[in-house]
């Protein structure tokens, strides 16, 4: 794992207006000239603890093994919210204890990952000198995932911690032919992504009625332009769920969508014998 | 070429609000770990293909020899349109065929860049194991650039390909005294980025009337400066073509200026003797 | 220092919805490819130096020594306005000599900060061969850096530079039990940044009167998190600095804040016999 350069990602909410990002990186390269920093996304809402629960989930698994992701959503910061380091699959979260790993962590609790492994940030010899009150970004995530990333054992950085903060994560429900989900985050082009898998579609195209605040679709795409432009349409996203779109368009304001909008299915079973 | 790292550009329609772009870079690095990524802009306006050769066609000639630029502008992601690798004047550019090259392509047409070598993306092995419908620059474009960076020949990505896609480029024309021309970019600054090449101008810096939309200039200026600030101004700019621009200001908002707008040149033969 | 990769910062106004900042990367990595290229902050607002001033004297110290930053906020490109390497502290920048450096330079006055040495940039070796009207961050401050990063001599850059171009930057006074100063700066997060440094306050955290535009304060928090959801509040923020902030909110939407408003402190001598 150290023969190549270790990855540390950043997910936050600092936006990029200001040089919050570029002095934690400061910090990293101060302490580990080699590692690869790799922004995630500086654009979670401020302090929109879900929003980067949800990105963390979905993009660590495409990081090589013993990558360090650092995401640094904490309205808490300089509270008596605890730090952390998890361990989760080879793969390592540095981050505030608030609920950041919440869809990491159902995860594990439904059995889709496995290993999990957590310490609290409290050996001030991997943090810097000085730490202030409103930017542990800098003074403590950052200088412990660079740590990290030059091989300080997990054991070195605190003691273990068993329960960690776990926000309600909506899921989908399945009752007879209904699946109801939910919206739970909207992309860049306005899609609409939601909480219901692809394995709960058994891979069946059609024979749908999909409803998603008033609008109706019957049939699952297999790419954005099989719909005429400007048309609703459902499709499998790259998250490996059912997502709302509109061709060429954003269904987020055609169709007036946000987080949260119930998505319900209704399988008709009838419709086999009927097209 | 592989005695020290390659570059990967990344050139999209993606925002950096998701973790898009941070996910492709988990993907490349996880194949070649020493490799190095630069975003060129991930802000090109949603689908906008033409924005997307102008910006590529601009920019790869300020990378070193051999760099991979991975241009991500796809509306028709899980179509059958094709993907494609492009090597032009030891430039790689891996992409779909949809006319994000034509900036360049036009430029071989007049003969201004030369040798062109494309295949289309075809070999499996190269892409991740699992392709989702939407996702292409994750699953497809991002490996195969990780993989050419490590010297993967074209031959090994998939069949040549001939006729590439090409979408019609705005050109400038002249007739007589007259040079008529578009705005085909308008930059973060309000600057109007024209089609009129400084050697069509023949090096001269005044004897002009320059006219767009209503705004008449009649010199072409050394620097934003020579101009008082808030006055409209004409300027050769870093793409080597004419510029309209406001100083301390933006021609777009205070000209009302936008893409495809005419831009005409009146050579005054006459000014000499009257001035 | 030459054992491992040095570093580049990159702070401009050029935005990254165009490849400017990109195009930069490219000249920077094809003079040495093994140099580590960090973005402070391309969002300073078109042509403000002074915010641009503020954020790298921010920013430079958490970056090891030898680190090399290019500032281009740069509205009198082209013009006769002189382009420097300036060397404080182990630290090297690299801009246009417009005021860029304004808080570095009275960090200097002040005795906070202490060698200096600058050269103007003229020797056109260590340009690109050709230099264009309007973007010396590509075609000069870009190559410069690199040469700088490869270890040229600042003095094979140009001849040395004594009196720096520097803005009048607002300071705070101490008056009595009164202390005036400045809002300095708004972040991403709406929190009001002002010149009124933590040593002002003597470490004591009540016992005062915070005047901000209308809002009142009595007391400096240690966290956020101290105050309720939606309530004003001081703090000593990141930069060692007086924030106003609103816990879960905009202090500068919530308070109508903006940079130049007065923080006024009046120390409530009495307030200690009556709590």
């Amino acid at each position: 794992m150290n023969d190549f350069p270790r990855i540390i990602t950043l997910t936050t909410d600092f936006g990029t207006s200001d040089a919050y990002v570029g002095t934690m990186k400061g910090v990293i390269l101060g302490i580990n000239p080699n590692v690869r920093v790799v922004d995630l996304t500086h654009a979670v809402p401020p302090q929109d603890i879900h929003e980067a629960a949800f990105i963390i989930r979905s993009a660590y698994r495409y990081f090589p093994e013993g990558t360090i992701h650092t995401v640094v959503v904490d309205p808490g910061v300089g509270s008596d919210r605890q730090a952390i380091v998890c361990e989760i699959e080879g793969a390592f979260f540095v981050c505030p204890d608030n609920g950041v790993l919440s869809y990491l962590l159902q995860a594990i609790d439904d059995g889709t990952e496995h290993r999990m492994n957590a310490v609290a940030i409290q050996n001030p010899a991997y943090h810097l000198p000085q730490v202030s009150n409103t930017f542990h970004g800098r003074d403590i995530f950052a200088p412990v995932a660079a740590h990290l990333s030059r091989g300080v054992p997990l054991a070195n950085i605190g003691p273990p911690v068993e329960n960690l903060v776990q926000l309600p994560i909506p899921t989908s429900e399945v009752s007879g032919n209904t699946i109801t989900g939910q919206i739970v985050k909207i992309d860049r082009f306005g899609n609409a992504i939601t909480n219901i898998s692809e394995s709960a579609l058994a891979g069946e195209v059609s024979g749908y009625e999909i409803n998603v605040q008033g609008a109706r679709l019957t049939r699952i795409n297999r790419a954005y332009a099989e719909s005429p432009v400007g048309e609703p349409l459902a499709i499998i996203g790259s998250a490996g769920v059912l997502e709302i779109a509109v061709n060429g368009g954003s269904a987020e304001k055609q169709l007036g969508l946000k987080r949260g909008d119930a998505a319900i299915i209704r399988k008709r079973y009838d419709s086999c014998q009927k097209t």
